[in-house]
């Protein structure tokens, strides 16, 4: 059994910091009761906890996940029809690795979407097809092996080409996640940046994970100052982007401020720093989710985490257009992602304990968002 | 738990409107402590669909869906053979589409058929035979892509070969399902034209769905006058049908006259409207099935229909051989096709949620089945 209910229960800004040091007085004696009586861990690992929640109350706050997903969360109205419950696209896959743009792109199907397609190369398409009829998976891509016999103008036709069909499809996406499984081939990665670059400007919403990263630090420009941009690194991930962006060092113990100041530097993206506790940042405001989780950390538990990120984003960008929401779409999306990933990953692991995978954790992800926002 | 019995439990013809509205006001009471004591979706969807059932019973009449599972559904006789209960072809998969005919040709084999077969692209082939050794299929059709280096007439002699190969299987089919993952590739569907063509010369029933649909939207003349064609189209494929055939605009108060116009006027096809109720008619009577069902819209469940409707059509027409039913087997076989997937949809749903996948849903088609009509 782990930590429920982190820090507190209320949204609150960087800026009142007062406040939440006085609310989080009430809020940790509970939680230090409710961990008592619900048994850690360890007696030691709740401590850490406990010293690191303190830490980080003064500048930061836990954000209300559970609400956050109900107030997104469409209700199920039998009027509609295919598709307005989200159309999500993968853009990755390739020769060596085809698991995780199925992960994030079944979970996307798991909790709710309507269609999740996959954009791969020709080689990883018939893996990824039989890994589920669910999905739609075009082999598109071509990496340079593929080519490797072609004049240059050749490759650029090919490459014009993918980027036309492509076209034909995108306005049709609710939000693109660039990157699982996308490998560091140069020829890929030149025509995903394209990609990215036409989505930008057609203002579909693109979940930057993997390889997809390695791609935008290098080009900062491809996503720099465009709000509908989310980015997801884990701890290598998110030291790279700090060295290059802002030339230092990560610093633990002013991790909000930091997150902070890179999402501001790289013209207001929206960061998702994977951690013990997910941090998230559009450059205005710092939240954290930090209830439930595991410890197991196999492989793929990022691709559940960016796919169910882009139909949480998508479904927070449909609500705010009927409500006047004072969050950011993308916060809202990276906030319900983060929650619903580390309750799917507490149920799994209750469950399988060590041998928990990343199948384990999307066969739970419909039942964790039903305990937390009934679809009846 | 969904709403039951939608509407009604009899037969009648459009002419009978006044019995309708009298026999309906004693059932609709019915229905009203039926849903409020099973708590439908809510208070306000309630409200609507009860003023939808309302509105619609005075100009059509739902369809007594379960008596005709039962009379359609064949008992199972030890002394049958292989074959006996149902052979059926889906034509469709491509490189892009492999789940679609999946869906329909395994939801043929879990309703009752003895035998389910796919004719897709060589690319497809392999993906569809991954996902289950039950299906027989074969990698007969070819895309323009791999037959772009060749002369006009070698491609004019593959896809004479193509039909020659087709036309050997043909007639042990009791229906083709033309469409599932077909695609838009013009030299596949011009192959796919022909094959319409010599199975309406052979007198084989056909269901068509999905880019099938496309197919003969462009070619009316494929299916019009057709008495065996039956078209599945969805919100905007039926859009699509009405503005070409009818030159108007979708009116949906006036749903069920709309829809006999246009059975009508493409000479007697049988057209199943998919929507939050289906609406099925031949162009002399029109049904609705409403009961059952499921909120989530996730793509696949089309399929599931179309494979659904070659089998109940194939039974209803075996059926007639020996019994004088007053309704077309066409029709019959859709109003149980409906029927079966509604119920299998609310069952998965029940368990599954948001999260239910069309796998899921093809799960609870034997026991939805099982249900209604008892197999002993």
């Amino acid at each position: 059994m782990l930590i429920k209910y982190g820090v507190s229960a209320g949204f609150a800004s960087l800026g009142s910091a007062k406040n939440c040091m006085l609310a989080s007085s009430a809020v940790l004696r509970r939680q230090q009761f409710l961990i008592r009586s619900l048994g850690g861990y360890s007696d030691h690992t709740n401590q850490e906890r406990m010293q690191e929640i303190r830490s980080m109350s003064g500048t930061t706050l836990e954000a209300d996940a559970e609400n956050v997903l109900r107030e997104i969360t469409p209700v199920l109205d039998p009027t509609r029809h295919k598709g307005q419950a989200g159309k999500i696209a993968v853009i990755g896959g390739c020769r060596e690795y085809t698991g995780a743009p199925y992960f994030a792109a079944i979970s996307a199907l798991k909790i709710g979407a309507d269609l999740s397609h996959v954009f791969c190369t020709k080689d990883a398409a018939p893996v990824i097809k039989s890994y589920s009829p669910e999905l739609i998976v075009h082999p598109l891509l071509e990496e340079s092996y593929s080519i490797s016999g072609l004049e240059d103008e050749e490759k650029r036709h090919i490459s014009s080409k993918i980027l036309t069909e492509f076209d034909k499809w995108m306005k049709r996406f609710d939000c693109l996640v660039v990157g699982p499984g996308l490998g560091r081939d140069p020829y890929l990665l030149e025509c995903v940046s394209k990609i990215v670059k036409h989505a930008r400007q057609s203002n579909v919403p693109i979940v930057i994970d993997g390889d997809g990263l390695f791609l935008v630090t290098e080009s900062l420009d491809l996503v720099s100052g465009y709000p509908l941009a989310v980015l997801t690194p884990n701890v290598n991930e998110y030291k790279r982007l700090v060295q290059k962006v802002l030339s230092c060092e990560v610093n633990e113990q002013q991790a909000p401020e930091l997150l902070k100041s890179l999402a501001k530097r790289i013209g207001g993206v929206t960061i998702l720093q994977k951690g013990k506790s997910d941090l998230i940042s559009d450059g205005e405001i710092v939240k954290s989710v930090s209830f439930y989780g595991s410890p197991r950390r196999c492989g793929g538990q990022g691709d559940i985490l960016s796919g169910s990120v882009a139909v949480f984003l998508s479904w927070a960008r449909t609500k705010r257009k009927s409500v006047d929401s004072p969050m950011n779409p993308t916060v809202l999306g990276c906030i319900a992602g983060s929650a619903l990933l580390r309750k799917a990953a507490s149920l799994a692991f209750e469950n399988k304990k060590r041998s928990t995978l990343t199948t384990d954790i999307i066969e739970c992800l419909g039942r964790s968002l039903e305990d937390i926002c009934p679809a009846r």
